[in-house]
């Protein structure tokens, strides 16, 4: 409750070290217009990063962030999205403060988001199941596995869960969330201001020949084999993986 | 020069209070294929994020950065990429920490890149004089009397110098140097591991009437008035700007 009696709204941005900088910053700047008070101005909005501890971790560029508040802080935000980070994401599925956050949080949260591999969190919480949801490409059939309806498409959304299949679909996602959240005149606007106006310089993935024409499906085996040792004494999760 | 005798090629992202975090990760990310190994071996490539000092800094996000480096630590990369910023932007070309680094690096620079606003640091380093540049359409008027060449489009390049509009424009132009300083398979392939596949949902930004439609021009005129105080002991660059 702010000072002026208002409700606050918090989006909240699960951290894990590791984790893909652009998945969580892409819709981190797509909800830059989620504040702008014209529009249902009865609650104040803010958007928020949360981690097991408030210190720094790596990401996949050299640069390191710091989460601004611990879990513990933030128990029941409006919502959640939880970015992507390859084999990092999958190692997260294996930490219990990361996967029980995701859980109690999505119990009250309004909308439970992903980015990429972030679904793996979400499904480790066991809120996928039966599910339609969407991740990176390369590891669709393995959130298959673990009982997503998994479509192939920029993003997805199920009831109060919706997920991106990465990056662009990750900015994708958040200006149609700020649509459906404030209105559709905000979104624009914020399209305008971050300047976002794709144009691939080689056509989009499709015409690449797609995941495995570009050789990620060997570095999906080898996240696999990594988390097949990681899941060694998680054997619920091992067996809906690997049978 | 590395231990195994190569040289090291560094990109450097010049960091600034206030400065857009997705136009400085939206880069560095699309830059993830840089340092493959399998082409162009002859030198390792790395990048880094450089500000005035090692310290915490502001974005336009709740996020905040530290820079890797200090400016007198990587006095001669390979290139570097200036993100915008808005009214922060404009304001750090009154730094002379900040634009002198800029000027400086850029003369032994092989690259030298801006992302949105961006562009107005390299033009008050003297770097843009008549050349072809870019910036946020909003600016572009403003871009012009500093003496470059403003063209809109999505990402421009004009000798050693490369210019986006924003956000996207940064990732694109980003994908397009990969291509360049290594291969494009590279490129297509860096592109398939970020699932950079854009479809915004409510299309591009023509499409919604430009900056103006959005009301954006009246942000740029309170900018400009902010920068027209800041500019009071400028003379040269006041007089440029506002006549």
């Amino acid at each position: 409750m702010a000072r002026d009696g208002k409700k606050i709204n918090t989006i909240a941005f699960v951290t894990y070290p590791g984790l893909t900088l652009l998945d969580l910053v892409g819709p981190l700047s797509a909800f830059y217009g989620l504040d702008w008070p014209q529009v249902r101005p009865e609650a104040h909005w803010q958007t928020v990063s949360v981690g097991d501890r408030v210190e720094v971790i790596d990401t996949d560029t050299p640069m390191r962030l710091i989460p601004e508040k611990t879990f513990d802080e933030v128990p029941h935000p409006f919502g959640i999205i939880v970015p992507g980070g390859g084999a990092a994401a999958l190692e997260a599925m294996t930490n219990d403060a990361i996967v029980d956050y995701v859980r109690t949080a999505a119990e009250t949260a309004e909308v439970v988001g992903s980015v990429s591999t972030g679904a793996f969190i979400l499904a480790a919480a066991g809120l996928l199941d039966g599910r339609q949801a969407t991740t990176h490409p390369a590891y669709g059939e393995l959130l298959k596995k673990l009982g997503a309806n998994y479509v192939r498409r920029n993003w997805v959304e199920d009831g109060r869960f919706i997920s991106a299949a990465g990056v662009s679909g990750g900015i994708d996602m958040a200006l149609y969330l700020l649509a459906r959240l404030k209105n559709k005149p905000i979104a624009k606007r914020t399209q305008t201001v971050i300047e976002y106006d794709p144009d691939p310089p080689f056509g989009g993935i499709e015409q690449n020949g797609g995941a495995d024409g570009n050789g990620l499906a060997a570095t999906v085996v080898e996240h696999q084999a990594k988390l097949k040792r990681a899941l060694a004494e998680r054997p619920h999760l091992h067996q809906k993986l690997f049978g």
